[in-house]
């Protein structure tokens, strides 16, 4: 059915304007003053924004990890993230040492295809390079369309690979076209100081900071912009959490090795000191990397403002205060680790971003959506206001003020990170490919109206007239 | 009169689709597929891109120099723009110590108005700061819309500020909402090295170079960032030419500093070697600062790709080989500084760096028009493709190959720096709010049909709905 | 006469034994176990060190400053500079522009000649670089031994040097065999700032700081830098008072860069804070670079122990609180810049350094003596001991515990920078050529007994065996 | 039996002077102008340098490695080394995981005691960190006196450690007062580039130096220091052979981390092209890291001088060319890894080093000699010329030029890397303890007459009068 958008103020990773939007077949079709209905839906943007759907390149769900496995599910995840702007998710696929890929794969489709109600597609994890895995890989972007890796140099003795296993995912990434993604801590040093920390008797949330500093961020980040380098390969270094780390990432692209960023919302506006909270709240507030001295927040603003960090995920991972934070009472290291940002995300970047002077309105839609689209292959199907992408649009009020809180939110878990925060701005009305998902702050979506998306490999989304591939 | 551009690949600072463009009143009204032509007249775009027109954010037209005055004025100077791709240039006005700024200002206006065939905005140099100065700048700003002024730490007795007038301008700057632009070598140092040479009997060309070693740009560049920081001002760098340079300039943007970096065409794909050729041929290629080792380039690419350096300037400011140039015989200090740029900006960025794959087609776009029209207030009137914005559009066809020539350029001087460069890709039509300035490669325009542009303050092209100012 | 000084712990710049030292012609003969008397006059060391006589590079001594002048002079200065350890200074000779060079030596040796206890050297200002000084410059090498010129990068229109003035004067440094001295502010910057400080109606003692932030003096001590490295010549940064400017220097002696860094105790133990002292007693405390925020005596330490800064100097420009300092009331602009820290150089050093474990014993005898000496042609006649080198020696108590005050110095100031502070460690005896200056506490020297030292120009100070010179 | 060494110039790491030596017991007990010779043998060092005695801190002598076995024994060895003015060397026992580190440690006992001609001690390996090496750790400082602890960041799957292990060490070191000895590159990725090089055909000796780039040599060295600053520990960088890993150890120190950085003659004369020597000869140059392009050699000569590298060790690791280096013909891996340095080391560092102006004489002695003894603990018994000091002395005539070669040199193997080298310098007499071991020009000495070295713990060979230990 035919849509079209009227009033609103058209914002792109480039431009602001106001103008209609006519939607066909899911598609953007026209955009221009005035348009003609032509027995289209009218939606009213009146005194909104008009943004493209966000895309969340950071999602964990429903997905197993220390003995519990994470709140939300492709059901209560994605319709959050929908609440929240998002349109996009492309979740984490682990895999087991020794399995089939696909097996893996397989399970995660499982877990998704009956229950997303927005588009989205997989990263796959990779613990081991061997010659079976090698011989995997290509179907794996050919049929699968998984062109994004990740490896953990974190989580010794669970999910940590070694640096041979890194180098090598980035050989194979660079010759099929695929993006290495890093969790860039070095695990053997996190594992001798949660050791040490718990044989003192220091089992506090606080030292599940404690134990991480950001040197070994910076370390970890540092090393594996190193390998890329060597491998003329493609990182995408997964929530950056500090100054160190950051640092790391703007001296390698200064040598010209192509090194992509990603920050998450928590790092932004949540500090250390949260971990210090009584009565055990501070495990509300457990991510790996952890939360930082207050004063790195300023260090990634201005790094996202520069385009020295390029993306914001949400690395959603959510977990029950009671019932699954608590596993780690007496023993931080039993901490589940993340928490609940799926919905907040673009609200967060917006208000405490855009509002706040730092950053711009377009670059608010760049790292939230489109450099997102184009990193992972889904450019320019998604991740822009232009003729023939996909109708995922967001019609946000930015005038809207309202509290964050786990009593009003739509995720499973029983807590907010953002508790009690005050936010300007608000989706109201949320499409899918043309469809409402969310429309007038109601969720009207269906579970499994979410589509599979096979993305194109890294660097290949910018086919032109000439079938010239133009990198982005 | 309508006009409708058919079957193109619009190609924005961040996005590349295929739609057509109606143009109404001079202004983009719609962009769709398909579009219905409504009694427009149609222009066919087939295998073309469409680009927003260029904006050349450094020119010296009919400017003294030494002398004597650049070759090409309003009249030559904006027409060979035009048949280059750009729309729009902003043209530096040169002030004298003791007179009123507004006699200058009346002086460009007379060499422009009756010859430009594009539209046009200047700077305002700044080469002292006093009272009388003081108490006319915010009628330059608020009347003439001049919001951005040049400071020259070079040219030692002649343009040179000293670095309190340089602080001075900063301050005023930030209080009057415009960007300060800084010619960033150290001209003491240069005007030491310049007398030493001739008095030891080095007289040729290259010895242009060898007396203006990097390190004194980057060392005026450190300078001038170090004191856009402690005046919490913005500052605009032109004509980065090296590494050294390009390195301070991130150093200072990831300290917060708000620092933007221009470089040119010549620095991209031209080197030192050059100044050596036989014949007094060196002197064509004399720029301040000068050509520097080819390694550069690279850093310089680079720094584009990554957004550490921000837009590219063509410093057109043109002189005879014969005639003009050879003032400089026996003593290169006398060799009129610049060359003809203009003309070729926008196709050497093309060819040497989208079809090179050292920038991306959409950085192309950003570099040499969108973000140039942000940081100069001709945002959105400017610098894009979207609803609302005026017609300056360039059809360019990306496959033709051809032959960079004096014999075919259209700019006035007897020579051109890239003689005998194969590139790809040639504006084929051009128009200006609408109008055809170019068409199938004839000029078609009118002298005087360029409208001076009053532009908005620094940071104030981003009026939103709310009438929030969000800035870039 | 001779000497014996038995039992002591001899230390270096780079050695720490026991061992007697033997004394004939005021030079050291015989170090070595248990040395026969000889009929020389024993003087005992148990318990204490034996250093080398400590050299204070930087004093300003009956010095007209801003309408009056140093309250110390050579007689004053000098028998405090020896109660404190110290047995040689080199004072700064200031120049007139437009005037002989001998005319302003022959002023200095006037104020010196009668009144020295201890032996001393002069640093030549140039505050121009013409014909005239340029003729003149051999002879101030060859005949008067002054192989150190100042330049100032700060006091705009009283001694600050355009940039021009300080290249030349590296170059000609270069050919003389000079090192080139620089006060790394950026003048201009500092003036602008004061001026507005003062229009404000700020004009209490800490404006001073504020006026001259430390962003200033990195970016001045880096273009002397570059400098350097582009004449290839030898630079001599004096009072590095800040991290930003120890930064810099580490930067160009990575590079390869000769540069040499001198910070003073004021800036190793106090800080910004105590230009807020009530009652006007800011102004004590007022210094060129002036005290910096706490935070950077960490970095000046550091750089000490791994030998990024070289040596610590005095600065020694002292003014009485009432009388002098006072000239500033309501107006931070007119106190005199400087304090009285001769006396207290050395034990500062050994008892916040030391004793505290920031540099080591050896260390604090190469930043007070042996490097020094090195830099400044005055080795190997005095910075060690060693057989051959003069007898300057200081036989310290490391263990007695006292504390500093105006009441019991011996400058002629009426207040003292470090009032109140608890030491560790006092020179009991202090000898000049094999004679005693200070003999258990007590001042038994002579006025006059100090020698004028010419001295050797930059890097000859290492003739070998085989007349070969060996660069330090 | 007494001595007294006439008529030299005595050069320490500070002091450069004419005096005698007078010797008793083995021990320096006079240094004094014309000394009484009282029955002692007079050695004329007339015309020559008397320096203190070398200190090799990085031999492997009679070492098993890749299935052979060093050439150099400590006879051969410290004859050499003896020839080559070294008197002292601490050599690196290896370890076997699971087995007791006394007995690794008496195996080198057994090996050394009865062969030795000069003073030596051990550095002891780690491979793992577990209870039963940490029970034995505090026997292995306090009884052997072995305080500096090696561990190999590269060898997978034969000497190399995991991050957690070297993170443990360090820790171990700190608190039992131990230096940690890192080689700094990363063996994951080595040991990948060698399968791919050996897989794709490429074998020669070149592929050695190709697979080993500087990039990991640097992210290691960077990795280390990071760990080090962590555990708030000590590290010493062994073999530094690039600018990137002296850079790293640059930014650490400048950061207050105690990294210290040895770089050994081959990398500061030698070049990566020699690997590429037709007829197999390449295999004579393999070291790991691997000899680098050769404009790295200026910035390691520039870090000698500045002192961000503080020491020289050979990394003596001998094999014959023929039947040692010839195991690597057709697999470039298979090369063993060393040369033969020792006898060559001081040699190298006076003509090339001094003779050329790169470091002073006194530098010359400190990297050598005293700084390396300050820091393995052996100060104040060795490292310099001072009353107490073992009277370890090399005589060097500075004006000898000679022809390195293997025909002439006292090493076991069948080359030198330094074959043809025309060097100016040689030792001509050497003594350890007072006794000959080269006397002019021939060896003297004993087997077994070198001492076993039990080493003060790091940082305290600064006893002083009153107890205090005062650090380096």
């Amino acid at each position: 059915m035919k849509k079209v958008i009227k009033n609103g103020t058209i914002v792109t990773a480039t431009d602001t304007f106001q103008a209609d939007i006519f939607i066909e077949n899911g598609v953007i079709s026209q955009i221009g003053e005035n348009l003609a209905v032509r027995g289209a839906e009218v939606v009213d943007a009146k005194g909104c924004y008009v943004f493209p759907g966000g895309i969340d390149p950071h999602t964990h769900l429903e997905m197993p990890f220390g003995g519990t496995v994470t709140k939300d599910d492709f059901e209560t995840g994605t319709i959050a993230a929908a609440f929240g702007g998002t349109t996009t998710i492309i979740d984490f696929c682990l895999t087991n040492k020794g399995e089939p890929l696909k097996d893996a794969i397989n399970v995660w489709h499982a877990k998704s295809r009956e229950k997303a109600v927005i588009d989205y597609g997989f990263h796959l994890m990779i613990g081991e390079v061997n010659e079976s895995v090698l011989n995997e890989l290509p179907s794996v972007i050919e049929e699968e369309g998984i062109t994004s890796f990740k490896v953990f140099m974190a989580y010794k003795n669970v999910l940590q690979a070694d640096d041979e296993t890194l180098f090598n995912t980035l050989v194979a990434a660079k010759e099929l076209g695929a993006l290495v993604m890093v969790h860039a801590e070095n695990g053997d040093v996190i594992d001798y100081l949660v050791k040490k920390a718990l044989s003192e008797g220091n089992t506090e949330p606080i030292y599940h900071a404690l134990t991480r500093p950001p040197e070994i961020e910076g370390e970890a980040t540092a090393r594996a912009a190193t390998f890329t380098g060597l491998t003329n390969s493609q990182l995408y270094v997964v929530h950056v959490s500090c100054a160190e780390a950051a640092a790391k990432i703007a001296e390698a692209r200064s040598k010209g090795i192509e090194v992509w960023g990603e920050t998450c919302p928590q790092y932004l506006v949540l500090d250390q000191s949260y971990l210090e909270k009584p009565d055990f709240e501070g495990a509300k507030y457990v991510w790996s990397p952890p939360l930082r001295e207050k004063w790195n927040q300023d260090v990634l603003w201005n790094a996202l403002k520069t385009g020295q960090l390029q993306t914001v995920g949400s690395d959603q991972c959510s977990f029950d205060f009671k019932g699954q934070k608590d596993l780690g009472k007496g023993d931080f290291s039993k901490i589940p680790n993340g928490g609940p940002i799926i919905e907040d995300r673009m609200t967060i970047l917006f208000s405490e971003g855009v509002m706040k002077g730092k950053i711009s309105l377009n670059q608010f839609v760049d790292v939230t959506s489109t450099r997102i689209a184009k990193l992972f292959g889904l450019y320019p199907k998604k991740g822009t206001i232009a003729v023939g992408v996909d109708a995922d649009i967001v019609i946000f009020d930015p005038t809207v003020e309202r509290t964050i809180s786990a009593e009003t939110h739509h995720m499973a878990v029983d807590y907010s990170a953002f508790e009690g925060m005050k936010v300007t701005g608000e989706p109201v009305t949320v499409l899918s490919r043309g469809e409402f998902v969310i429309r007038d702050k109601q969720f009207v979506g269906k579970l499994g109206a979410g589509q599979y998306l096979k993305r194109a490999k890294y660097g290949k989304s910018y086919e032109t007239v000439e079938s010239k591939i133009v990198k982005m």
